[in-house]
């Protein structure tokens, strides 16, 4: 999936992430670029290079 | 369970998902396809190839 | 306590799970038979086999 | 502290339980017996002999 | 900082707790003497020897 | 990103905090400098020196 967009569900606040998929490690911790924040089918908020953590990680889909 | 349709209660927002179990690693991530987001015995969404974060699983029920 | 019953509290929202204890591995995964969702002592709901995380356990007791 | 009574709290809907403790493992999975729930001082239920999930345990104290 | 006060955010329901870090293990595990439990910045209740379950806490910060 | 300003969002009560990272270990636990709290846009408080227990991030993004 690295250089494809996934849609990532996450706890905490920001619960839906779209991105880039940069890089994995063992962890399961992503580095996604051109990251935006989607709520409802909208996106919300672009937030740029993140990492997200893996253990909080809820679900990953790959988005079409 | 590879191959057979499961039940999967998660933490966060997407409570309950099934779907048909594809593959699971050793950290109990389970790559699920055609998956359906299901609330009260009744299909909510469909959400495809769905890899679901082993730590944030509550539990996991064969469907029959 | 392989093959007794015993009560689960879990995290998540089928707080309390009843089940005949089938096997258990390091992580404290639970595979649980004839498993009944429980709530104010009363049985609310059956869900035969099924796989708990053991990492969103919070206690497990026996039931006499 | 093997042997004394402990005070535990959790995360979940028992957040404190006071019981001898039993035996540690190595992910601080407690054994406790005598196992009473308590509430604002009070002891609310005898829950006798359980388990006690390591990773789900917030903070431990010796009961004087 | 083993010997001097801190302050530890955890989650669960003792937020915020200030002790003298007596001992810290691989996991984060924080053993902490003299401790208080404290909110909007007022000393609420002592609880004296403690051990805080690392992968729980959100924070450590030093107390001058 | 060692020695540069990162915004790190946490589980529990202190949601976002923008500081200088200052050292990271295997297990994503980040030691900041110049810590502080925001929420909204603007900042709430200034904490100073924190550790962050790196399976409670949620999130991690530069801050430009």
């Amino acid at each position: 999936m690295i250089g494809s967009r996934i849609l990532v569900e996450m706890k905490g606040d920001n619960h839906l992430l779209e991105g880039e998929l940069e890089s994995v490690d063992d962890y399961l911790n992503l580095h996604m670029l051109d990251t935006v924040e989607v709520a409802d089918g909208e996106r919300l908020r672009a937030l740029g290079s993140v990492v997200l953590r893996g253990n909080n990680i809820i679900l990953i889909m790959p988005v079409e």
